[in-house]
């Protein structure tokens, strides 16, 4: 008995040495985060959109109709609007591609999709970004109706889901807090970093972390913080350390390394990037955290690719459907000089009174 | 010489021992905060919107009208509204108070904003807060037009100064930004912990610190730490002790306490509380820090009343001028089925094109 605990007493401490040599940030409690599977994830979410789908069409309805607006020629775009519409067939919503050459006019675009929001055969218009440089991305998107808006844009979305109003949220985001939701990572009152302030990542993941979990976000209740360029670096260690909960979209290639977080910390990595080995020559995606170091002492780590991406798609496909079925009640009021947001005692056409963003 | 540096060492010696055993946190360095006078500067400000509407006047435009609405006959609300009123004589912007009986119905108010909204004359609404418990607030808020909001609480403006779009901002927020940059206190890539996620003062002020400081909105470039009521006490110090800036927004008399700062942090106060004095059975107003003690760590910090209040009062005359001066590029449509925030090629009426918000 006194030979085996001092066996293991000395594998202990040979265990730590050799690890602390190696500066790898192991311990004897945990060897490897909990890899969540973005991919399988997704596909459970498509299929319980698929299954509701399936419900409206049995009731003779006609199903869920999303359009995508893809301007010019970029590979990238391309891809991204391809697993959105493959996405789309699985789920059984209806889809068409609708594309144009870039050197279509921001005017002749606009048109479109004002065509788009007045036909009542389309329920989601999802504008692929980048847009060519002679067009305002703002200005596009928030030329489709909030209510078609699925990309969750919108300037109008975007007041209501940072108002704690039922709102389409913009997909990234929301496949963020649908992944930390289903794998169990508990949010409230936990110390969550959010790294990069884009106001169609950063911002909205921030808010949703933050607001209240009682609210109609059902957000995440844990304190929260902002890091982007501006933070010194200094203090990004510190708060990334201080991290219960680590969500990184910066576009920083291995930003996030293992020395950075604490044991046990829930990591969501949206980084998508491209870079190449200066070997081989060969280019891979990676994300914004140095993977393999940071797993051994994370809880939880979504990978690149297979993780937030597949995600996104799936929460594009949650939102047509809530589109769809007028989920969220927003005012689609007649009257001249309106705004949505105005709950008038007009009433929107195909407004569901008292329905609330489904739960998923 | 060599009696007069030992006497020095003898006095510096002492005067750190004493205050150390005191628990009192003040250094040689510096003994005192600045203490920011809300109410002067709120005067410059309000200043600064008489000499514009003065403008206005001399040209021959008729005066800005701010509308306030008052619901009720709580004693705070009305001397909130008596103060706005006042403000407003000063600034030369016409006013009015329109009184309701709390009585009311929701849809009889609902039909009294739809008229301000209708007649040209009025420029702003201000619909004072809380109103009675059988209508909702953000019904009401969002009855406003966007472009009357003078509040800044319309679900439109929050999109828009959420996106960084140029807006009228929530009056509270708004004047802490502008006591912060008239203090000369440094945001960029600072630490700023704001205590309270209210969305009308906590929330806004987290989006104008921590946004891009070259973008519409002209935000801090701070890097944001957002505490609430579920934020663990032990975290909740952990982080103040970090903040460079600390806005308090919680209505927690007290809250802040010295050994909770860090020596030289710029403290914003928000709170504003009435306390019974239970010696004196008298009630006094206080903000939700511990102002003497703190004030000795603190290189600013903002006394309460004569604080936060008075600037709030003034971003309201300022944000009545904006409106009545379409500063903001609101699109004021009149398509069916429009919503604010989609900038189509149709241009509002009296929308200034390229026209921003201007500095103050």
């Amino acid at each position: 008995m006194a030979t085996f605990q001092k066996l293991a007493k000395q594998l202990l401490e040979s265990t730590v040495s050799r690890n602390a040599a190696r500066n790898i940030y192991t311990t004897c409690k945990r060897c490897k985060a909990k890899i969540i599977d973005g991919k399988a994830m997704a596909l459970d979410l498509q299929e319980e959109v698929r299954i509701e789908v399936k419900v409206l069409v049995d009731k003779g309805d006609r199903p869920p109709h999303l359009s995508a607006v893809l301007v010019g020629e970029d590979p990238a775009s391309q891809t991204y609007v391809r697993n959105k519409m493959r996405a789309a067939k699985f789920t059984g919503i209806s889809s068409e591609t609708i594309r144009f050459d870039k050197s279509i006019t921001e005017k002749e675009l606009l048109s479109k999709i004002n065509e788009l929001n007045n036909d009542s055969g389309v329920d989601g218009i999802l504008v692929q970004l980048p847009l060519p440089d002679h067009m305002s991305e703002k200005k596009v998107c928030n030329a489709v109706v909030p209510w078609k808006d699925v990309d969750g844009f919108h300037v109008t979305n975007v007041g209501r889901f940072c108002s704690d109003m039922y709102s389409l949220l913009p997909c990234t985001p929301a496949g963020v807090m649908e992944m930390i939701k289903r794998s169990g990572i508990e949010t409230f009152g936990k110390n969550a970093v959010v790294c990069g302030r884009s106001k169609n990542v950063g911002m909205p993941i921030a808010m949703l972390l933050h607001s209240d979990g009682m609210g109609e976000t059902e957000a995440g209740d844990s304190t929260v913080t902002i890091c982007h360029r501006y933070t010194p670096r200094e203090q990004l260690v510190a708060f990334c350390k201080m991290a219960d909960i680590l969500v990184v979209a910066t576009g920083i290639p291995g930003l996030i390394t293992a020395d950075m977080v604490k044991e046990g910390v829930a990591v969501i990595d949206v980084g998508l990037n491209k870079v190449k080995n200066p070997e081989t020559g060969k280019y891979k995606l990676v994300g914004d955290v140095d993977f393999e170091p940071v797993s051994k002492k994370a809880s939880f780590i979504t990978p690149v690719p297979g993780g937030v991406g597949p995600m996104t798609v799936a929460m594009l496909m949650k939102n047509t459907l809530l589109a769809a079925r007028s989920y969220i009640p927003y005012d689609k009021g007649t009257s001249t000089k309106d705004s949505d947001g105005r709950k008038g005692s007009r009433g929107g056409k195909g407004r569901k009174k008292g329905g609330g963003r489904k739960k998923g």
